[in-house]
């Protein structure tokens, strides 16, 4: 490791940081990692990585991830347009599609309402929302961002915004989660749960 | 995401876990992080990954990872030689270095004896390690590979070839850690800090 030039293992030690949760230990710990590997399993890692900004993009429609013109959801002929699913992140339509419980299209917002962190109602994404709406002549949307209160205000926000397009607005259900317990639940989660009660 | 051609995202987040400890769900927050994030800081990780085994080799004399024909250690002169610390990985070294307990020279193993992993004495380089020795005329080495099975088996090995060289050959001290208090501590840990006690 010489001092006069560069030193790439401190370069990528640092580089290594970008990703959520990782410092200086675990990124250390990663390059020795890959040092230690065939070159070529390193360097198809990291060509993917160079390569995904250019390989991925938004989907023309409901603005996920995909490498196409639009994602599979919206190409899909079988998936329902009349029914949306409005979320915050691309990450959220892969869990919910592995639940096997919606087979309408999906919305990814991208960015929620923070005004804290300077995020106003003009960062929220609604007019390509609006577009989609229009185009599927959609009845229904379900609001499913996050239930904290970034997703809480945002979901408020594209209520309003949506019952004046003369849509079905509706919010994901709060409550115990699968296997729950009422002792090892939050205060608020058993509150939500109460409110949220169904007559059997 | 398309289901015809391969999936960029899909590609990365299998190739994320080549990583120690990334399974999917790290992997799958590594890439949307990467996604949301600015193209050119994306970009120059992927580089350094993948230039990473092109920019880093073994140090000709102690076998540390540098991008030189030798290690800053190696290169300085006011590192004496006279004293060769054994490790088992070169992280070990920045370990070392960062205690500035030691002045002397290193020498990085990489593999240790493991014979359940097939691997033998044949597979410790300790020919290099004899060239080093002879090279520096070096009086004493410390042997410090890893507390564990496989890191006591390498040093007594290594401990009987130095011997046959002539050279005095010591190995780190074991027992508590700076801090520690015995009824935190294990059995073997306990007993090898009495084991290991010194006179006042």
């Amino acid at each position: 490791m010489q001092s006069q030039e560069p030193n790439p293992i401190l370069q990528l030690i640092e580089a290594f940081g970008t990703l959520p949760g990782v410092g200086e230990k675990t990124a250390t710990r990663y390059v020795f990692s890959l040092l230690g590997q065939p070159r070529s399993v390193v360097e198809r890692l990291g060509g993917l990585i160079a390569n995904i900004h250019a390989l991925i993009h938004e989907c023309e429609d409901c603005l996920n991830y995909c490498s196409g013109k639009k994602c599979s959801v919206c190409e899909d002929p079988k998936r329902d347009g009349g029914v949306i699913c409005v979320v915050a992140r691309p990450s959220d339509v892969i869990a919910a599609e592995k639940s096997r419980a919606f087979k309408g299209k999906y919305f990814v917002l991208h960015t929620l309402l923070s005004p804290l962190d300077g995020l106003g109602p003009d960062k929220v994404r609604k007019q390509e929302l609006l577009r989609m709406i229009r185009m599927h002549q959609t009845k229904e949307v379900i609001l499913a961002t996050p239930l904290s209160v970034d997703g809480e205000a945002t979901a408020l926000y594209l209520s309003d915004v949506l019952k004046r397009e003369g849509v079905n607005v509706s919010r994901i259900a709060s409550g115990l989660p699968h296997g729950g317990e009422l002792d090892y639940a939050d205060q608020l989660t058993v509150a939500r749960a109460l409110e949220g009660r169904r007559s059997l």
